[in-house]
C-alpha cells in the first residue's frame, strides 16, 4: 500500500513535460524521428511517447477527464486471468492464424517473398493492424520481447509495401489498381478503414515502444497520398467513410502529432460531401455521408455507427462544437433506452449487421457482433471523458463484464461474431469458432484486454476518478504532478466490497471520484473507516479531503442478485426476466439444470420479489464463477404440445425444479446446450 | 337451389370424355393444334381444355382427390367482393405497373419495337406470365373481352421473342447469352424459374379459352431446347433449379400433354445432379442440388422451398414412390409444427426470405412474404389431393384467409411483400405498396384469388369433398359422370352456420365429405333436419347417403372467439396470447384502442378462461368486418420506463381498458397506426 521509494522517484520524473530526452536515448529512434521530421509537413509525434493512454486526451480542450496509461495500471484480479490469457494463448494463436490464412502472404506477395494469390476480404490488412495494435497494447504493460521482435518483423513488411506516393494496401494493387478510392471503392472498399486501423496499431505501438517506423508510413499516406488529393477542395476528389474508423485514427494522430489538418479533415469526413450522390440505403448503413450532426438515431451497421460515434466524440473534445455534443447525447440516449441489449451488446439484425428499430432486441437471433460491443465500449469511454458522467461507464461496465467478456472463450482461443442472448445447439450455429474470414472479431478482443488497463483511471483538473473496480494498483500522477499509488484490492466482481489504498506522493488536496455503478442500489463507502454519504447509483462520489499515504477508501456494495426485466415494449422480453449480480448478467445453460429441458422456466413472478436467489462461488467451475440458484417450474416440453393451441386448455401446474445459473460470459465453453438469458417465468 | 334445365344439359354433355370436339369448332385453334402436333415430340395436349382443374389430377394415379374446375364454382360471398376487387382494380392496375416498369418493353425491345433498355431483375419475365396466368383464371370464371384482348396481345408478344431453337427470356440475351443455363446462371440467373411461371400462364389460359399459343410455344421450349440440351445423359448439361417452380410446372405441362418425359424430367430435377458441385449453403438457399427424398426439415428461401414441396407432391401425386411422401409428410411437420406463423404465413427471416430455426417466429420481423404464404397454399393443396386429409385443409384455410388475404389491401392497388404480425410505423416501413421492383407477390395474390374457386372442392371415387366455406354454387359432376349441383348459402367467415343443398342431376348414392375445420371444437351437423354424429375437429365428416335434389346439410360452427397461445418455445409469444374466431386472425390497430397508446396489453391471463370477448360485425368498417372486444389494461408507456430494471420496481396495477381488434388480413388499410397481433397479458 505504501510506494517503494525508487518508484516515487520514477513518477516524479516522469510527468508529461520532463521525459522528451527519453526518445531520444536510442541511436535508431533518434534516427528515424529525424527521418520524420524532415517530412513535409514536419509533424512532430508527441516524443512522451511512453506515457500516453490509449486515447490521449492530456491537450484536449474539451475533455473533462484524462485517461491513464496503460502503463500505469498492474491489474492483479479478475482480468489479470484474461489478460494472462490474452497474452500467452489469443494473440499468438491468433498470430498463427492469421499466417495460416495468407494474410500477411498479401504483403510478401508484392515484396516477391510469397507466391500465394491474394487472400481474403478487402478489409484483410485491418486484421494484421488490430493484432500489431494488441501487441502494442501489450507492450504497453509489460516486455515481452518474442512478441515485440515477431511484431517488429510484420511491421517492416507492411511498411515495405508502401508506395513511394505514400498508398499502402494490399488488395487494390495490381489489376485493381484503377479502383482505388473511387466512390464506389470508399463505399465498399474499406481503404480508409484499414488506415485507420493501421494508424491506431501505429499509436499503440509507438506508445509501447517509441518506434516511430509504422507511425511515419501512415503519416505519409496521409500527408502524401490522402491529404494533396482527397477532401473538400475544387481539385480534390471526395472522401466517403464507407465504415467509418479513419475519423478515430486521424484525431489520434493530431493528438500524437499536434498536425490539426488531420483534426480538419476528420471534421470534413463527419460533415460528408454533398458532390457525390449517396443512396440513401447506403448514407444508413455506412453511417457516414451526410453531417454526423444531423443524425438523430442509431442504424445501419452496428460497428460502423460506433465507430463513426467514437470519431464524432473525439472531433467534440478537440473542437467542443456544441452540434456535436447534442447529437452525441441523442445517439446515447437512442442507444441506451431503445437498442441496447442488457449485456452491453448491440445491433440487433443479422442482416446487414445493423441496428433495429427502437426495442427491437431479439435474444437469439441478436447479433451483438463483439467489435459492436467494442466499439460501445471504446465511444462511452471518450462520452466519460467528455463529460465526466458515470452514466457511460456504467455502459462500459455492461459492455465490457458481458457482451465483449463473452466474445472470447476462456482458453482464449475461440470468439465470438455474434453474441446471442439465447442458443440453441440444435439450429447448427457454433458461435464460437478459431477463425472467420471476417476476423475484425478476434484481434479486436485482443487489443481490448492488452489496452485493458488505460480504462481503469482518469485524472482530472482536481483529482482521480476511479471508473472500474478490480485488484489492480495505479502509478500515476495527479495532473499537477503529484505522484499517486492507487491500490485496489477486492474480488470484484464476485464480492462488492474494495478496498482503495491512496497514496499520493506527498499529502495534498484533491478530490477521489468514485464511481457508485447504475446497479449498486445498496452501498456504504468509508474513508479511514468513516462513512460518508451521498453515494447515488449510477454517480460519482466525490471524496474532496486531503489525502495522504496510507488513507484507505472502503466501498460496500450489496452483492444480492437482482431481477431484472426490460421495458414492456421490448415485444421479445415480455413474459420473462433476467438476473444480474453486480456488473455480471447471468444466464442459463441446459447442462447445468437438474432436468434436461429447455421447458424450464422461473417460477412465479410474484416469487422474485422475495430475493429467493442463492449464490455461491464455484472454484473449479469455468475458471471460477458465482454460481447462481433460483427456483423454477417445469413446462409441458415443446413436443407435448401444438404450436397454436387453446389458451385455456394448458396446464396450470409444473413441478418445482431449481434453476442453476452462470455468467453470460462463460457461456459455451463446455458441451453444447441450449442457452438463455432472458428466462421466461410462470403465468398466474 | 334446383338446378336450371339447360344448365343440367350442359353439365351431361361435357364430362371429361366427351368435349374434345370442342376444341376443334374454332379454326385459329386448330390451325394452331396442328402446328402443336407436328412437333417433334408429337404432344397433345387434352382438348378437353375447358373443364380441367387449376391442377388436373384427374388422371393422377395417385390422388386421392380430384380438384373441380374453377369454372365449377361461382362463389358469392365473402371471397366474390375480393375477386371482384381483384378483377376490376387489382389486375388491370397492375398491367399498368407492368407496363410502366419496362415488363413489357423487355419483350418489345427484342422486336424492335421498344428502345428502351432492359428492365428489372432477372425474373421479371415471370411478372408478366404470372399476370397472364391471372387472366386466364378469370376466364375460366366469366368471359372478360377486355382482359382477353390484353392478354392475347401480351402473348403475341411474348411468343414472337423465343428463338427458334425453342429459348424465350429477356435477359440473357445480346452481351449476356453466353451465360445462359451455367452452372451460376441456374442457381441465380432463374431461366427456368420464368419457364416454369410461363408454363403455368399458357396452361391456365389454354385450359380458359382453349388457346393453345402460348402452351405451343412452351412446349418448344422444354422440346427443343431444353430436354434435348439438359438433363443426367452423358452429354447433357446438368440442372440446377436455382428457383424451384419449373418441377411443378413440367408436372402439370405432363399432366396438359400426356408426354411423360415431362414428369421424368421433373423427377430428375428433384433428384438433383451430383456433377456439378454446389455449396452447401446453396443447396440450403435453394432447397434444390440434393435428392429431394434426403430433406429433414424445411429451411433456407422460403418461397423456394414451398415450390420445391409443390413439385415433390405434384411427383409423388404422379408416382407414388413412398419416399417422397415420408418426405413431404415430415416437412410438412416441421412445418405446421415449428415454422408456421398463427396467420399461416411462413418465412421468419428476413436474411435470405427464409425459414428460420425450430421455434423461431418473430413478429415485427417476421418476413411472411406473400408467395411463401401462397407457396404453402399450393402445397397443401397438393398435400390434400394425396390423402384426403384434412389437416392439410386447415392450413390452407389458415393461409388464405390470413397470411394471403393480407397481401392485397381492401382497394386492390396496394401489396404486401412482407406480412410482418407486428408492425410500428416510427420504424419508417411502408409495408402496402403498389410496386415492388421485385414484384413477384402482386400477380401472385392475383392469380391466386382469380383462381381460388378451383379450391372448394373436390371430388373422390365415392363423392364430394367440400373444403372451404362461402356462399357459391358448384356446378359439376360426380367421377361417375352424375351431374352434381351444390349451393352454400352462408355468411362464413363471420358466421358459423352455413346451409349446403345438395342436389345431384338424378338420385344417387355417394359420400358428401363435409370439412369440420380444426379450430372448430364446438359444433353440429344436420343432414334435413337430422343431426349427424361423428364430426371432429380438423377432420372430414362422410356423410353417406343416397342424395336427392332438395337434400340440404346444415353445420353450425360455434364462433365463440378463442384465446390461442404459442408453445412455450416459441420464445418471441412467451407472455402472449392471440385472438382467432374462426378461421379468421384478429389484430390490434393503435387507431381503433380507446388509449392512444401501444401500451396496453390483454388483462389478466385468466380472464380469458371465462371467454369475455364480445363480438359484432360492423358493415361500414374495413369492407365490412367483425370488430372483437376484449378486457384490458394500460400498461406504463414506453418512455416511463428504463430498457432494463427491477422487476420489484414496476408497478402492479394498471387501468382498464377495453381493446378493441380487427382480422389482422384487413390492417394497414387506414392511417398507419402500430399493430399487433400478439397481445402480452398482465402478468400476476
Amino acid at each position: 500500500m505504501t510506494i517503494p521509494f525508487s518508484r516515487r522517484r520514477f513518477l516524479a520524473s516522469t510527468s508529461a513535460t520532463v521525459a522528451a530526452s527519453a526518445v531520444l536515448n536510442l541511436p535508431r529512434r533518434a534516427e528515424a524521428l529525424a527521418r520524420f521530421v524532415s517530412g513535409s509537413t514536419a509533424t512532430t509525434p508527441d516524443p512522451d511517447w511512453k506515457h500516453k493512454a490509449i486515447t490521449d486526451f492530456s491537450r484536449s480542450p474539451h475533455a473533462k477527464l484524462r485517461q491513464v496509461p496503460v502503463s500505469a495500471v498492474n491489474v492483479t484480479g479478475f482480468w489479470a486471468k484474461r489478460r494472462k490469457t490474452n497474452v500467452e494463448s489469443s494473440i499468438p494463436s491468433m498470430h498463427d492464424e492469421l499466417l495460416a490464412h495468407g494474410r500477411m502472404d498479401n504483403f510478401l506477395r508484392l515484396q516477391g517473398k510469397s507466391s500465394d494469390p491474394q487472400s481474403g476480404p478487402v478489409y484483410s490488412d485491418s486484421d494484421i493492424y488490430k493484432w500489431t495494435e494488441s501487441v502494442g497494447f501489450v507492450l504497453q504493460s509489460s516486455d515481452n520481447p518474442e512478441l515485440r521482435k515477431t511484431a517488429d518483423s510484420m511491421i517492416r513488411n507492411v511498411v515495405a509495401v508502401q508506395e513511394p506516393g505514400g498508398y499502402l494496401n494490399t488488395y487494390y494493387v495490381g489489376a485493381r489498381k484503377p479502383e482505388r478510392m473511387l466512390q464506389h471503392t470508399q463505399q465498399v472498399g474499406h481503404e480508409l478503414y484499414n488506415i485507420g486501423h493501421y494508424l491506431q496499431a501505429a499509436i499503440a505501438y509507438y506508445r509501447a515502444t517509441g518506434d516511430p517506423t509504422m507511425l511515419n508510413a501512415g503519416i505519409r499516406f496521409i500527408d502524401d497520398f490522402l491529404l494533396p488529393n482527397y477532401g473538400p477542395g475544387p481539385e480534390q476528389t471526395p472522401i466517403i467513410s464507407g465504415h467509418p474508423e479513419i475519423e478515430m485514427a486521424l484525431i489520434e494522430l493530431y493528438r500524437t502529432t499536434g498536425n490539426r489538418r488531420y483534426l480538419d479533415l476528420a471534421g470534413y469526413i463527419l460533415h460528408g460531401d454533398t458532390r457525390w450522390k449517396i443512396e440513401p440505403r447506403a448514407i444508413k448503413y455506412m453511417f457516414c455521408g451526410i453531417p454526423f450532426t444531423s443524425r438523430t438515431k442509431l442504424e445501419g451497421h452496428a460497428v460502423r455507427a460506433m465507430y463513426a460515434c467514437c470519431g464524432a466524440t473525439d472531433y467534440f473534445l478537440e473542437t467542443g462544437d456544441p452540434a456535436y455534443w447534442k447529437t452525441l447525447d441523442a445517439l446515447w440516449h437512442d442507444l441506451s433506452e431503445h437498442q441496447m441489449y442488457v449485456t452491453g451488446g448491440v445491433g440487433a439484425r443479422e442482416q446487414g449487421e445493423a441496428f433495429g428499430d427502437a426495442y427491437e432486441l431479439p435474444n437469439a437471433r441478436a447479433y451483438g457482433e463483439s467489435c459492436a460491443a467494442i466499439g460501445n465500449m471504446m465511444w462511452n469511454s471518450r462520452m466519460l471523458a467528455a463529460s465526466g458522467e458515470a452514466r457511460f461507464t456504467d455502459v462500459m461496465e455492461r459492455a465490457l463484464y458481458n457482451g465483449i467478456n463473452s466474445g472470447m472463450s476462456l482458453d482464449g482461443k475461440l470468439y465470438c461474431y455474434r453474441n446471442p442472448l439465447a442458443f440453441d445447439p440444435t439450429s447448427g450455429d457454433v458461435i464460437r469458432n478459431p477463425w472467420y474470414d471476417t476476423t475484425c472479431c478476434p484481434p479486436n478482443l485482443e487489443r481490448t484486454l492488452a489496452s485493458l488497463p488505460g480504462y481503469f483511471y482518469s485524472t482530472s483538473k482536481d483529482g482521480i476518478y476511479v471508473h472500474l473496480y478490480d485488484a489492480s494498483e495505479l502509478n500515476w500522477h495527479l495532473e499537477d504532478g503529484t505522484g499517486l499509488n492507487i491500490v485496489q484490492k477486492t474480488n470484484y466482481p464476485w464480492t462488492g466490497d474494495v478496498q482503495i489504498a491512496v497514496s499520493p506522493a506527498q499529502p495534498a488536496e484533491f478530490t477521489v471520484y468514485l464511481r457508485i455503478p447504475g446497479w449498486s442500489t445498496k452501498n456504504s463507502v468509508r474513508v479511514n473507516g468513516k462513512a460518508i454519504d451521498g453515494a447515488q447509483p449510477g454517480e460519482y462520489l466525490a471524496i474532496r479531503r486531503r489525502w495522504a499515504s496510507g488513507d484507505h477508501v472502503e466501498i460496500a456494495m450489496d452483492m444480492t442478485p437482482q431481477v431484472l426485466e426490460a421495458n414492456p415494449a421490448v415485444m421479445e422480453d415480455v413474459g420473462k426476466l433476467v438476473l444480474q449480480r453486480g456488473p455480471v448478467v447471468f444466464c442459463m445453460e441446459e447442462l447445468d439444470q437438474k432436468v434436461r429441458s429447455r421447458q424450464i422456466n422461473m417460477g412465479d413472478y410474484a416469487a422474485h420479489k422475495t430475493g429467493e436467489t442463492k449464490a455461491h462461488f464455484d472454484p473449479d467451475l469455468l475458471d471460477g464463477v458465482v454460481v447462481l440458484e433460483h427456483p423454477g417450474s417445469i413446462t409441458p416440453a415443446a413436443e407435448q404440445v401444438g404450436l397454436y393451441h387453446a389458451a385455456t386448455t394448458s396446464p396450470d401446474t409444473h413441478d418445482a425444479t431449481t434453476l442453476t445459473l452462470i455468467p453470460y460470459y462463460a457461456w459455451a465453453n463446455r458441451t453444447p446446450s441450449s442457452m438463455q438469458v432472458w428466462i421466461p417465468y410462470k403465468r398466474a
